[in-house]
């Protein structure tokens, strides 16, 4: 901007004067291209920024869908770890993370561009390269966020603060710099194993496989709140204090996504109006069919399904956002929609594990099934990058295999981190609350505050 | 945008060989001609998507004042009600509703493009279109959930998804047609009988008037809550459980608006910034007008009407927000501000239809005279399309006339079709819950669940 | 910002003529620059406009703050006085604030271009004068819902109207033309005696200090809410009713402020990516440093401490977003975060003014804190306009006497004005509601309703 306002003031001190003074570039053709890549790189950071906006607001989205899913007792307790884990994770990502997602690879993780020391004021890469980090600090925060739900209601605050260091710091952006960062980089194993690239345009597995599975090791590392399983293990609902922020929170995601899918792709082209397309149909079919599912299993159209389906059709579909036709997302979307209620019930009746939100189903397993649904559904006129049709597009069974390995790959990452990780802080630190605490609740016994003064809450 | 949407249109049928045909560029003006049409239009690209994400926003808008303006034993119900209308109507639109509104016409509605299915991947017009696509989708989502509004507390949900799929299947599509898409589509009546275009820029008739008739005639069809209206026929406030929510909601829908508004333009260029003016001055003359004239009435300053003259004002300035000058902004939103209260208190205590948010007042009545207010104040600086100037600015009656003709075809259309629609799901379905359901609250009896567990309500 | 609104402010008075006066292009280097300007023009429009909603929705922010952090039963009034000032101010700024703050100055203020009533249709200027009415018109309703914070609970509805008129119509514009309209159009009577202007890009000191000092007069005058201090004189505390919604309105702010900071840059270029960085730096360790330093007094992590520490962090970069460093703004922010806490329980407990959601210490005095750093830490690579380097990059003390002259005139200006217009409204119209009221509520007995009905809700 300063050189802009430079040129601006020369131009006007100087006028035309100025203008015949350039140098005659070679040809009007190169001319041209030059202003052009000027105009479009503004126009780039532009969009990206404001995508990256609209992904931050999603931080939002996520704090009222998991108070709103979750008691009243704790609801201060889960602002506040959606508020620190973000802030800690801006500061991680920017001092640690991000040099080992982006910086240059020793083949595990980058090791450069720390702080994007190697930035420099002047030129358009420094410009962009500020944008870029803003861009990927949001999605990191969105990583690190969707464990609080799965921990609602037992976690220390204390300890919860150490998770939040680590994830941002170390858990997400290795495996991001083995996906986006060394694969792109020219370094990827997998991509030279298998002759292609992993789709997951905008993170199905990335950023939310990887923030699903870390949440599948908390919950599992806590174990249920209390009262959650009778003494015939039988599992009990406890039902959210606040539908309304819950769905309040929901539509905010939905709002932020357009950010995160079309904003993945960092470019202000007429891609962003089809991926745009894509993310919707997908959100609005996983709402359809989650709401279908629960009306056949519990005889009525369940709230919670249904809006825990809309995310599933947009974490399932952010792998696919580019690569897959419409028709294609109105598929994954709808699958989704099935998929998420039957893991919800399955992890809660069958492992009997306590997510009290369902981010394991949304973002974990949906995560992994919308990832694998490229191998299928990738269609010849989007491919990216290095990966390539899918099965059902006639381009055979590689990208599938492929998606398969970074699934699993994903997995294994997190969900083997994640159980050390939340086993060291327990032994260090403590992971659970007391049993007092957890029965009074963590707001008061945490923070020394309730949420709602003046109200009269019963809380189970 | 009309014009725009034309030659989008023009440009949709004859394809790539359009593109193709374009006379050959010779010297540098030819070539710079070229980087400036894909620059801008990629500009173009990128605004219309972001007024797009703004637009779907206001589904959270109204999710908010809906269920804040209602009883608490019904939130989820209308929550639902808000997301399903949204979901349904997406995949509505897309299949069947975008080809009505906007291809070929047979000259009552389109009959080609659905599912854009005529757009390949590469070329400009490609891109534009899926942008065309989620811009439109998001309006006629917008015009699906303003019904949800005035047929709350009572009505089955099951018949509710049922009159989502036909609004945007088929009733807001094709008048749509006539409006936006048939009339500028060289096939236009209206055009035709009177040599001017319906100044209608943003959809004061086509979304908001064809939505709040629809409203009418699902509350007449419905009949009141019951409790609503005493032995002795007088009207009984039943106040909403949150109104620090459905102030929320107003200022979503404020923020939401200056996309629904200057991205009408779908160009990304000076004028957005001038109806962004004009939308702000007249939503807020309309909040200012609603409380003097409900202080007046009722003695003190009312909070729900003077939300609603903040809404009162953005419907009504949507037809001219584009056409008439900021000063010509402020009286029309600042008498829309006045109309609102007044009938808000006509319907609800002369017409005795039970409205619980005031979505006919704000939508239907306001919407309607907004699009009136056109014929007096179009200036001649801003018409533009095939309108013309109005009344007040020496243009004479004709564009009066034209809005008036535009004005009671819409109402017809939604009205009677509304009529026609609601009295057959009531026939064939059921339209109403039963009294016990309607007592005990439709989140209950519909969703087995409630909005607020842990917090004592209670409800008339 | 400050240099392209100079550079706006001649193109506005020469008009038209100006346009006229360019000098004919002559080869393809002239038409390559004119349409790179048009194009440039159109972004820098796209993006001032998006910038300017995010900022409108941050009216969203603070009335879910206030409300948030206050009492159930004066939640409807919080609710309306920030409908009102914002809808009010809208127009204050539009028929008066705008031509006083931006308009061709007589020394004192400006003295033209009332409703931008010199602006005409056609040409590039026109189009960016309507965009940077929206711009500022957010801005002034910013300065002027921060009030409503610090005299809640106990201000007489009427007597706030006749506040929000002042603020927007005299009070914000004249001090906004000394700073960013009438320094730098050539008048400035800072810029003439330091030798260098003013650092307060996005306005620590001219929207947020101004805000806060108001505040601070407004809450002296009107005395604290009943039952605050004890007998004894000590402070007690008085909870907020909804922590959830004041955590849901900091994460709003948050998001506006991407477009408070960044888009003040009014240009869609490359610096917007370095400014959205420093801005999310700043809040994120205002808000950790807020929890460590209540944890440290509080035995315990304060949720209203922390929310309103990333405010404290937002509120003091917003001067140097543009101008220092990111570990600039880390130390700028960090030292907000424990500033805001001090502030607040020193305020509270030694100067025992209430001020009910903090909003003195965070407006105030991290706005005149955060304009101060400016001048230790405006780094050489990015000062702009007429502006210098800080004393820890070299530049010696000249920057940071002129910040502390700023701020001191902002503090003068806003704190002296406020306690005459203050006393004014006491005398002339009651400043404050009686006993009675207040113990009943403002909702009842201003408004005649109840945020919540169907809840009990408990109220001291």
């Amino acid at each position: 901007m300063k050189l802009i306002k430079y040129l601006l003031f020369i131009l006007l001190l100087l006028g035309p004067a100025a203008l015949a003074q350039e140098p005659a570039p070679a040809g009007y053709e190169a001319a041209i291209e030059a202003m052009k890549s000027e105009l479009q790189n503004n126009l780039n950071i532009v969009w990206t920024c404001v995508a990256a906006f609209l992904v931050f607001f999603m931080q939002a989205g996520f704090a009222m869908v998991e108070a709103g899913f979750t008691r009243a007792k704790n609801a201060v307790n889960i602002l506040m770890k959606n508020l620190m884990d973000f802030s800690i994770g801006s500061l991680a990502f920017f001092f640690i993370g991000f040099g080992l997602m982006f910086g240059a690879s020793n083949g595990l993780f980058g090791t450069t561009d720390f702080m994007i020391s190697d930035v420099v004021k002047n030129g358009e890469s420094a410009s962009w390269n500020y944008t870029f980090l803003i861009f990927q600090t949001v999605f990191a925060g969105t990583a690190a966020t969707i464990v609080s739900g799965a921990m609602a209601g037992r976690t220390k605050f204390k300890s919860y603060i150490v998770y939040s260091v680590l994830i941002c710091s170390f858990i997400y952006p290795i495996f991001g710099s083995w996906a986006w960062g060394g694969l792109h980089n020219g370094g990827g194993w997998l991509e030279d194993i298998m002759g292609t690239a992993l789709t997951d345009f905008a993170g199905s597995t990335v950023v939310h496989s990887i923030g699903g599975w870390l949440a599948l090791a908390g919950a599992i590392v806590l174990g249920p709140r209390l009262g959650k399983y009778g003494p015939d293990g039988r599992a009990k609902a406890i039902p959210g204090h606040n539908i309304t922020l819950a769905a309040l929170g929901v539509f905010i995601l939905w709002f932020g996504w357009f950010g995160f899918n079309p904003g993945s792709t960092t470019l202000g082209d007429g891609e962003i109006g089809r991926v745009a397309v894509t993310t919707n149909l997908a959100a609005a079919t996983g709402a359809i069919t989650a709401m279908i599912v629960s009306w056949f299993i519990g005889k009525k159209p369940d709230a919670s399904m249904s809006l825990n389906g809309g995310l599933a059709g947009l974490v399932a579909i952010t792998a696919g956002c580019y690569t897959v036709t419409p028709m294609g997302s109105v598929i994954i979307g709808g699958l989704a929609g099935i998929i998420v209620v039957l893991s919800v019930i399955f992890i809660d009746t069958k492992l009997k594990i306590d997510d009290p939100v369902g981010a394991v189903s949304v973002h974990g397993v949906c995560g992994a099934f919308g990832t694998l649904m490229c191998g299928l559904f990738n269609a010849e006129a989007y491919t990216c990058g290095g990966d390539s049709t899918g099965l059902f597009y006639g381009g055979g069974i590689n990208q599938l295999m492929v998606q398969i390995i970074g699934v699993a790959a994903g997995f294994a990452w997190a969900f083997i981190i994640g159980l050390i990780m939340f086993f060291a802080i327990k032994s260090v630190f403590g992971l659970r609350a007391s049993a007092e605490e957890e029965i009074k609740g963590l707001d008061i016994t945490e923070h020394g505050m309730e949420a709602y003064a003046g109200f009269q809450v019963f809380n189970s």
